[in-house]
């Protein structure tokens, strides 16, 4: 087992630290004969960057991706494919009080009791930045995606106490993207946005909601008993720094419905040929039944718990037990929630790339 | 990957139909020298047996523990455990109207695309009885828990619109399975009782919720990126049947949270031989930070959607696109929840397990 | 890591000791769909028993087989396929005067050392009886190959000092099995038998090589780094007990020779529909290069040591460190070899049914 | 399964062609608090590295290494640990004339059948370079072996027709290192020497054996069925270019003993805390039984083909069936094997490794 290893055919190793040469990700299992192109990869990174928003930290990050290997002539050759950005607008003396001191509700502590000792430069591998590589690996699973015709698509359902009216709509990026918390219900995007106002004045941060509908999954991936697509998928949300919960279809509401309401209706249709095709009438299931798609759009739902730096003073101790006490400082976001949502995205995309090829043994 | 085979180095690879011979696991990595007791996992099984409550499906299914490799003299040897129990009491003659029709909210319709034929007898492979070898596996690992000092208790705190009042406590496993749906408040656990006797003259089912503490995890326990601890137990709960969310600690509530309120305080105690004892003065988090364990007790929720076969006629079609009437018959749950506790504490101690020996390399 | 499996997309773990009730194997991700022989499973199971020749242990084991799981209307559903086999015939008592005793050659030692205690009752997990589960597993996945046009032959080619003079051969099955000592050159099989009696006369024990030969594989099966087709095979073969050696094409004796004369030319014919036909004029590479096959027929050899159980005195220790002599009691085969085609048939299978479905993602 | 990554617990990745960016790897799961030397790895790197002696290839590679993530303050993190090396003195025109032709011996055809295209620059992923990511991932595992009395010394006993008279003796880096062609043995050294002049001369090459050693490997390394430690050193080595044969202990050799005397005789001393310390008497079985090390040196033997490229002409085809003759142009090495030393050592190092921390978990 690796912990930083994430797939398995479709599989990626990530590495790098906020405070070192740079973050990078290595793509083993893409197969070979993918056009591939870089500016799409490049776009996903620009998304993911700090800066991009009022709402977001204002660290210049440039990332400018370099592709070290696995592509000739513009497409993949079967060989792993490194994906590297360097830092840069390091300042790691930013960080030279925390050298000792634990932050709450940070991997601090939990690191140095595990590892016994550990890089407190910008959090080290515990930074966000962290996921800069994920954001780059998916970006290339997107394309394998899009070539199967698979679409994904992500956006703040909720931020705080404001959460968006209407149900799991399929929103395109240019309309995610449009709203500055990435949030396509224009009313409710604004309470958003002055909220967060509001809350960076008080130094203080929140958490939010993430939706995320897959279009165009194919009938079948997934496995009917430990990788069942959802825990796959679970199994990824859970896996995004600040990520406490993930609900399939509806979720924890089913917890309180009856069978009678819950039950997705099978129906079917005749295509040209004389095939039936199969749809349900609902999609409470979120497109999941028996841990495998049924061709329905697949919806999940992913929470995230509030920014843990913020603007105040905090006790907390230092590594040897000391009572201190800790405020923030640096560059951070009040609200992590509408930069997640490229990264929900991606971690979506290397799940879905990964059960699309391991579907390809289901049969003789 | 093999879909049926969970964990790392406390490995499980589970096989088994509702309706062959039997089902069963092989633990492989289970270390050599933990001394089983045998009738502890039996006690598992018949906790998680259909038939023990007012409320669950009446199959009588015996389930006798039979250990066919990997202990010699009560000890494990280090080789591989085999668990196995037969099936008893199949009636496969109940099912065979399913043989060509697919049931709203079942398995049917997606193995069947994917695999291109089924064992519909009872479900085969989707069916509840393949818990049972989880079951078995889970309370070996839970042998290995109590070894280092690691106690399990889940228990039902939510079931349709009937929650329990207070929070995150630690309930005895008497105290919780004192309630005929494992709920240990007892006001509510009478509501839900009574709300379930209503369901099933209705022919109706639904769902709840389940919530999962852990006394005695060490911290370190967890990888920072995607093995975080959280990510690999909401892809243990994922995967149980009926599952549509799981939450750690405050969950999707967090989400909703403000960073003053979320963050756990750290403090320190000094024990005896001077050396600091670290913990949070809170538990928001569930017990993880950064994806490992920080010594509180590890907190979390799971979701359960309404079971599917319910006694009411239900639009669907046959395998070849014909619209078909369902109606349930044999022998099924009003509430699948209260016998999925069981099941829940052996996902959740398959992940400690195979946590607390990667562990073990953790440092060098 | 789970030391008792095998394979990635085409899984087999398994379990089971000598003297336990049986030894078993569990295959996951077999393709759904595969018609399945029973007997064609029973029969290889027939040719590992050991009483099938005069040279081989006489223990009686009926070996009948069952199938636990996976299997519906003689198709595989995609469900994990469990094998078992009933032990039978122990006579643990025969084992007592090894409990403490530790046997030179053998396990016990090493098992001791890294396990703290070990069940001696006929090698536990380290006797032959394991390879079974093997067996089965790969007769299950000869049939997924069969329907893939791949057929896989082993042979003893050599015994002690007796060689067969030809080289790399094909040969059918029963071309092999008419020789007792699995020896398809006649003249060379008598000399072994001739040998393997004397052997027994004085208590002693040999090696031998076995060559295994795969027809109808087609060129793109392996990996181009680590998981070369040759480096897995290696795996696989070097996995069986008393396994000592492997090479790929013209292995060990390629050392000695030039490049001018290893090389294979490469020729093309061109088939009906005008498509070019690649293949090599020579097949010095065993057909495999950079870790592809290359269409040629797959050739390899894997030479066994003595068995260990000699019926003569040893000098050896016990437990405690106290010197003892030991000598080989029970039944034990002077020579491991014409019963191990089977088992190296059977790992040759699993690896290229592996190879097989890894194949299927190796481009767009 | 990614064809590109190798090991459990102590996993790399690897990455990078002949003629791209560079290459790469990314160590997963090495232990936290190891002191990192660089310039050890610097070290092997330079050891690999062609230009070293008159007998390989005059490419001028100067590998510098870059560590690009896992360490602070020269200790592990428990952080992935990414490792590169830039490509320089590419010179893509060289192979232009292979483009469309495929060399015989080489990975051209394989590849290109089955991946539809390949990278023809250097010989793209299957380039010697390709090592380079294995030897300096295999020199971190040296550091962390070392930490547990862990030592490996590989040398080349057989070029061509030419073999070191002496059995298996552990030699020094600087007695191996002494002689260009990595020969300890003087005598044998001069005429390996002497011999691949001539065959320089003659545009020929040719392989050879190298010998690996590793003394101070506790018992208990290694599992009993298919991850014995020799299964797995036979998977490391035949993954390496040109390898085509694995041997443990007297290996082939074996196939032709008589069990009474191969088996190596057990002995005990008693430590001055009384408790016994078990060796053997001689060694035949290569510090292995029963998959497990029994602390005696663990020895294998690696046999290597000659290298393909000769500067002769030869028959082949190009990709669309035409004939073509192929010369050897660029800059090669008349024999690989002297430069394979490092890589032999690397890989044996990644699987001790990975055992070492393996074994942490084979008792309670």
């Amino acid at each position: 087992m690796s912990g930083n290893s994430f797939g398995h055919l479709f599989r990626i190793s990530t590495f790098g630290e906020s405070h070192g040469p740079g973050v990078g990700t290595v793509i083993d299992g893409c197969p070979a004969g993918l056009l591939i192109d870089p500016e799409l990869i490049q776009q996903e990174l620009d998304r993911r960057r700090p800066g991009q928003t009022a709402h977001a930290s204002p660290r210049q990050e440039t990332d400018r991706l370099q592709i070290l290997s696995g592509v000739f002539e513009n497409k993949t050759t079967g060989s792993p494919i490194a994906l590297f950005i360097a830092n840069g607008d390091a300042r790691p003396e930013d960080y030279a009080h925390l050298k000792d001191n634990w932050r709450p509700g940070h991997a601090d502590m939990t690191y140095s009791l595990k590892y016994g000792h550990r890089d407190h430069r910008g959090g080290g591998r515990s930074s966000a930045r962290e996921t800069a590589a994920r954001v780059m690996a998916g970006a290339l699973a997107k394309q394998l995606l899009a070539h199967a015709g698979i679409e994904i698509s992500a956006y703040v359902s909720s931020i705080g106490p404001h959460s968006m009216p209407t149900a799991d709509d399929f929103y395109t990026r240019e309309e995610v993207d449009a709203s500055t918390v990435r949030c396509p219900h224009q009313a409710t995007s604004e309470k958003m946005i002055h909220f967060l106002d509001e809350l960076r004045t008080q130094g203080d941060t929140c958490g939010g909601i993430i939706t995320c509908i897959s279009n165009g999954v194919p009938a079948g991936l997934g496995n009917p008993v430990f990788h069942k697509l959802q825990a796959d998928l679970a199994h990824a949300m859970l896996g995004i720094n600040a990520a406490k919960g993930f609900e399939s279809g509806d979720g924890f509401a089913a917890a309180g419905m009856l069978g009678s309401l819950f039950n997705d209706a099978i129906e079917a249709t005749v295509d040209e040929s004389g095939h039936p095709k199969f749809h349900t009438q609902t999609n409470h299931s979120g497109g999941i039944q028996g841990g495998i798609s049924n061709g329905s759009p697949v919806v999940f739902r992913v929470a995230f718990r509030p920014v843990s730096t913020i603007m105040q003073d905090q006790q907390s101790v230092d590594s040897r037990g000391n009572a201190v006490n800790v405020e923030g400082k640096g560059r951070h976001d009040a609200c992590v929630v509408p930069r997640a949502v490229p990264i929900v995205e991606a971690m979506c995309a290397l799940v879905l790339a990964d059960h699309l090829l391991l579907n390809r043994s289901a049969r003789i």
